[in-house]
């Protein structure tokens, strides 16, 4: 794969995982939308086929990991941080992109909303306590990518498409599972991203971005991948 | 492939695609009906499923397109536009078909019910604003052809049968994520052929088949694909 | 195959999909269990991974058929009906069985209920009108059969399993566009042979296992696979 | 593989089951969590992804049994019962394990919410009739654990990964049809490693661990896995 591949896999692939999960979120939550208060299955659900999306786009180009902390992970699982340099960039990028065209998608509903917005575009915890946020991103990132390491999803799915599938079902499940108290970043990129075009965008009745609580959803699940791939690394020697 | 072996695939797949999908949309709409109510989830999941049952079904046969944005997409991403003159046709006249069958399958229904009915076999937006309706029919209807063209789920699906559950759940991620704003035709074939049905069929209570809005689920669906297979063609060549 | 695997298959294939089936309407029907309520998505997705289970196990053994009218309409696509005898007694046997075992699971459940009961057991219609209702079966089955018949998905499943993925997300499809009005029987033993239980089974609060309407769920399935198999199998013949 | 492979296969593939499986009733049953209140399918699904994260990770090392009751009944099967001594402990600890950070995870919900939290850990019956709930939980794990042995699904899954979905969509089913009466234990780790964490963990507002109830689902999943590893086997020696 050449540098390119890798860049342009990663940079449409978190955009289409953004536009299909923000995409799922403003669905809910906004006026005027024909799946409003579809409930938290439908959010899973949502997010997970974005995953299957940008992933299976993604995958012959990049290996499909859009996602910083897989990216990572994969990283201290096999001692090779090469990816990391373009990989991340054009994954913050490319969820960026995503989150507009949310809003390009959404716009009628946007208009008819009273607002806040901020959930449509990033995470938010149900209770603020940095340090316990910090550790439900960390336990359910580390759930993502220490079975990613372990299965090799990633090498294998070319083939017959079945790992990206089960990855994607996997995100269902951390969503319905641990996305109760923070939301599941799950994502640096898919937090961040969409923040900062949260706070460029001029949307009628926008509030803050709350930068205050951003770090937590990039720092927790770094911290879970990197715990993922050096744990999950570990494993796998014994194979 | 022979010619008419596509078209049959075409007609009968897309007729299946909008038996399931229109059913689903009757299930949910009409009296005396068990799924009276289910919600979006379960819109999301019976379109996603037509197009399994539809796909799966016309693959040996066509390709399983049942959808002109992704028979134009393809012939953008390759070069070849031979497919056009006969699959479109086939997949309109097979989504009358399988409008037709809707009503025959609900007939009860539609006799308990006062309609009106439209949203039973077209798409309808919740703001009406031609503009950005047809924006977000492009975006839906790009991602789900710049997919398919990139990872060619439509060369390999014969062999594993993946490729087609990964194609029909990624529309079920369609639905609920970007179906918000306008139903999400994303097909004009599946829209343009139940409208004319139901401006034929002699329901009691019809009213308009609303023939000013029809251009959008036509127009936009055929330029996000053909957006989606030119930029798709684009991101294959770095393959 | 021998011949006694393929009854044994049958048998314990149907027992499954009546068992997961019938499981699911105890589940939401009575009262004192913890799913109650949970609405039609839940049905259909029972009744679909029912397919899953009794399909899976039975297809290493007599080819997963688990319905008479998928056992006819392969009889009428390839002109072979030597299986008919042995497997649909098997089928409604296999059906009873599992009727019986949904009794014992809910035992509990049963004694706090008023009933009646026999939604549970068998499939009823929500405007009683024969020969409409017939029309829904045959439509219903003729768009399982025809996939099952052109995609070979019975061959080919063994392999990698994803064949019988596909068909029960099929009867996931099924039940939520299809099932409306009828409930979806598409399976003369599923109905059959749980009715006959329902007949038998000592249960308080029980009333009529309604004969009269017990016709329309055996012959509109045995129809419209006959018509799936003979269309499947003339367009199987373009390939 | 080692025994060491097989053990840490176990131990941590439980673990992730319960994170998950305990995870979703968390999210639904507390307070201040975004998922609280999303029904029974959410339920279903969140169980059933859990044993694809737990399986498919586990696969490569154990062979993903994750459940004792999976382990019993193919040693049943196939006569080899070595794999017991080493892997019933490594999934009782890991059991305990997932159920930990269960409670980790949803710390801040805990605190905000008055309890009983037994739910969370493990299961409780609808109506209490150890007998009933005993064939209850004999005839939804015999389902599991029949279809596993003749499937073969533990042998194949490594190559395509479509076995280790197939399983995890059937424990979906499990949830969906079967788990009204007792909340479907199916796993004597699964139920009892969380007990014990339950009765260890201060947390407000806890009340009994139930144990006169404990012994129901260990006994009964044991006894389903013997039955249908012995009937599985018996059928498998018919192909």
């Amino acid at each position: 794969m050449s540098v390119w591949a890798g860049i342009v896999g990663e940079f449409f692939g978190t955009a289409l995982l953004v536009l299909f999960g923000g995409g799922v979120c403003a669905a809910l939550a906004l006026n005027k939308s024909k799946a409003k208060g579809a409930g938290w299955v439908a959010i899973a659900f949502g997010w997970g086929f974005g995953v299957l999306a940008g992933a299976y786009m993604a995958f012959p180009l990049s290996g499909g990991h859009i996602n910083p902390a897989v990216t990572v992970g994969l990283a201290f699982a096999t001692g090779d941080f090469s990816k990391i340099p373009t990989y991340i960039p054009a994954q913050v990028l490319g969820a960026m992109l995503g989150a507009f065209l949310v809003w390009l998608t959404y716009l009628c509903q946007f208009r008819e909303s009273p607002g806040p917005f901020l959930s449509i575009f990033s995470t938010e915890p149900e209770v603020r306590r940095s340090g316990l946020n910090l550790v439900t991103e960390i336990i359910a990132t580390f759930a993502l990518v220490f079975v990613i390491v372990i299965t090799g999803a990633y090498r294998e799915l070319q083939a017959s498409g079945t790992g990206v599938l089960i990855v994607a079902l996997l995100v269902v499940g951390i969503g319905l599972s641990l996305g109760g108290p923070t939301g599941y970043a799950i994502n640096p990129a898919r937090d961040l991203g969409p923040r900062i075009v949260h706070q460029l965008l001029p949307i009628a009745g926008k509030q803050t971005s709350d930068w205050a609580y951003s770090w937590v959803p990039v720092v927790g699940p770094l911290l879970g991948g990197a715990i993922g791939g050096l744990l999950g690394g570990t494993v796998v020697s014994l194979l």
